[in-house]
């Protein structure tokens, strides 16, 4: 019988020491010691050496437990920043966060469209140099660029596979292209997996032992976080959420996506003849999906209608996943959920507590995003922070792209 | 932000040690410190322990690598036993493995029908007994019990909860009961978890980084292992594949195991008129599904489609389970499969050849169990004889039921 392979998640001290004077800070070296376990002489070196790279500073002296108070160490949040771009057809996001992961800037910028790709990525770095000289932050400050696309992806490599919404970017080596163009470490990601990471990061799902982050952009994807860290898969590409097997209304088999993402939404509205009474302008289906979704908020009871019809199907696929992964914590992020977010919610959240299989267990506590729109950058952002500065396996198994 | 939370899957030295002699044994001492990073020194005093406690024995000497041939350690297989017992309204069925892993006995009784849980824990207390001293085995060598059962369950309290299937052990606590009848530490949990580490533990899972066992007995469920090791989310009660949200044939939203497990394929039968000319007894479904899959494999064309019809619809429940957790690698097992397992292999197999979302990626290897009526018992042996010697966190986040 072969032994069970142990799956160790594992760090350099100086990272894990940086981690937690981030996560505790200001916070003593004795402190410090303790709650890793190195001896004292150990932490006085690594902390000399944060010190030295200036990515932590000394803030004064802290309550005295019996001695001499101790000095407290805190991060200098203005030492570092990161950058996370959020890659979409529909629109790019960038966002600039600090070491203690303050967003200190965000643009959003049109999208990819049919942009060729080598033109794309020379937009991308300039519009990322343009977003950093606006913020007056030196280039040589910045510890790398997380870029987060719609799966499937190829992390290692930093490829965009076969998106079906992004078909010119086929196999494009956009990590490479782009390391080289703006001459700083880049690394690419799922957008759905960085969501998930950028809502952890937000705090807010410290009670969640099983997490999805339901990702809606122009496509449907989620990114699941065990005990706050990343569940993988085979290849980086776990969570494919609009890749449920779903039977469409012709009676034949097709994706949760096909049936009720954005574009969906917008085929069915012109189908049952809305389309120009509701104003869709017919030439960007992500614009149309805003226009009948504000519509709905606005009380239109055609538009309610066909954003609720798409709130059910996806919360069919939300009960499937969470009887999969036994969830306890769900979240809605991406562009899709800004203007609609709260019907989602409300019929994800409706279908789980009528429907959950363990519901006799545990509840899952169902949550919008803070900020929908931004959490994929936000967590592309992050994702490169910790990759540069606290280099660990961030996944269950495969660790995430490095350059 | 908050600091990842890293997850350790640690154990006790005597526990890595033992584990260790049983994967690699014939091994030396110094091979032993070499693999766990523990000193020469504190290995011979765990050694000796192991000794002691008859667990290991010395057995001979190996090759010299210099100096003198090292003193060789195996495991001593007879010197411990643990029994699994697969729980269902079918059948019941009795694995003995002796601290090697082999299966060194084997016997199925009738299932719990409708029997009281009172007089059924018992019977199964009974039963063990017998079964032991058919094996010439004496209760003191026996370390414990694994009891797996179909989901939900509470491996922590150790009960069976609302299974659509044994009603009447709703919050039953088997565990408690059964450790009291017979005296012997007793292990509760998910049968298709079970046979997803029975198939591990044969050893064919090794090229696996993402793995699931489909499990289908009278349900449907499945066990997930990443690098070997259960996911078993928020409540243990992670991998439910039979509650997959499906559109039934009446377009109504429904789960995949009512419409495609044993009961469903019986209940189409009838509904179609074949009940009569394949000869359903009808008085229990698990009999009558196999009466139609024998029918199937003589080549009676209509009992074919009735399982086709069903391996096609889990075919696209297992595409869904794929793309979620991006799988590599899945097995079929459970006394379902025992006769039309290779039609429900090949339709799986094809379904993931033609629509597995990251295909380009990966392919995802489809194989029956070695086993397929046993793997769940084989498991659920295996994890008592786990958790009793070699204590470790065996899931990813929650811990399995202990005593």
């Amino acid at each position: 019988m072969p032994r069970q392979r142990a799956t160790l998640v594992g760090g350099t001290s100086k990272g894990v020491v940086l981690d937690l004077i981030r996560a505790q800070g200001p916070i003593s070296r004795v402190a410090l010691s303790e709650a890793t376990g190195l001896t004292q002489a150990t932490m006085s070196t690594v902390v000399r050496q944060l010190l030295d790279d200036g990515l932590v500073v000394e803030t004064g002296r802290g309550e005295s437990t019996g001695g001499k108070p101790p000095v407290m160490l805190d991060v200098n949040p203005s030492s570092r920043f990161a950058v996370g771009v959020q890659f979409g057809i529909e629109s790019l996001t960038y966002v600039v966060i600090n070491l203690a992961g303050d967003i200190v800037g965000r643009t959003r910028t049109g999208g990819s469209g049919r942009a060729a790709p080598r033109a794309m990525v020379d937009r991308i770095a300039s519009e990322i140099e343009q977003t950093l000289a606006g913020l007056g932050i030196d280039k040589s400050s910045v510890v790398g660029v997380g870029v987060v696309a719609p799966g499937p992806i190829d992390p290692q490599r930093g490829l965009i596979l076969h998106s079906p919404h992004l078909a010119a970017w086929r196999d494009v080596p956009v990590r490479e292209m782009l390391a080289e163009a703006i001459d700083l470490p880049v690394l690419l990601d799922n957008d759905a997996t960085a969501a998930a990471l950028g809502d952890f990061w937000s705090g807010r799902l410290d009670d969640a032992v099983a997490h999805a982050t339901i990702y809606m952009g122009t496509g449907i994807g989620s990114g699941v976080l065990i005990d706050g860290i990343v569940f993988r898969g085979a290849s980086s590409n776990a969570g494919e959420l609009g890749q449920i097997v779903v039977t469409g209304r012709d009676g034949t088999w097709t994706t949760l996506e096909e049936v009720a993402d954005p574009g969906a939404v917008v085929r069915r509205a012109h189908e049952l003849g809305h389309a120009d009474r509701l104003k869709l302008a017919g030439h960007d289906e992500f614009e149309d999906f805003r226009t009948i979704a504000m519509a709905a908020v606005r009380g239109d009871d055609e538009a309610a209608a066909l954003i609720e019809e798409s709130a059910e199907l996806l919360a069919n696929g939300v009960l499937t996943m969470a009887n999969l992964f036994d969830l306890d914590s769900v979240s809605l992020a991406g562009p899709a959920f800004t203007v609609a977010g709260p019907t989602y919610a409300r019929a994800i959240a409706h279908r789980l507590d009528t429907d959950f299989f363990v519901r006799s267990q545990h509840s899952v506590r169902v949550r919008l995003s803070t900020d929908a729109s931004d959490a994929a950058a936000v967590g592309g952002a992050a994702l490169v922070m910790q990759t540069e500065l606290s280099p660990r396996v961030m996944g269950l198994n495969t660790p995430s792209g490095v350059h």
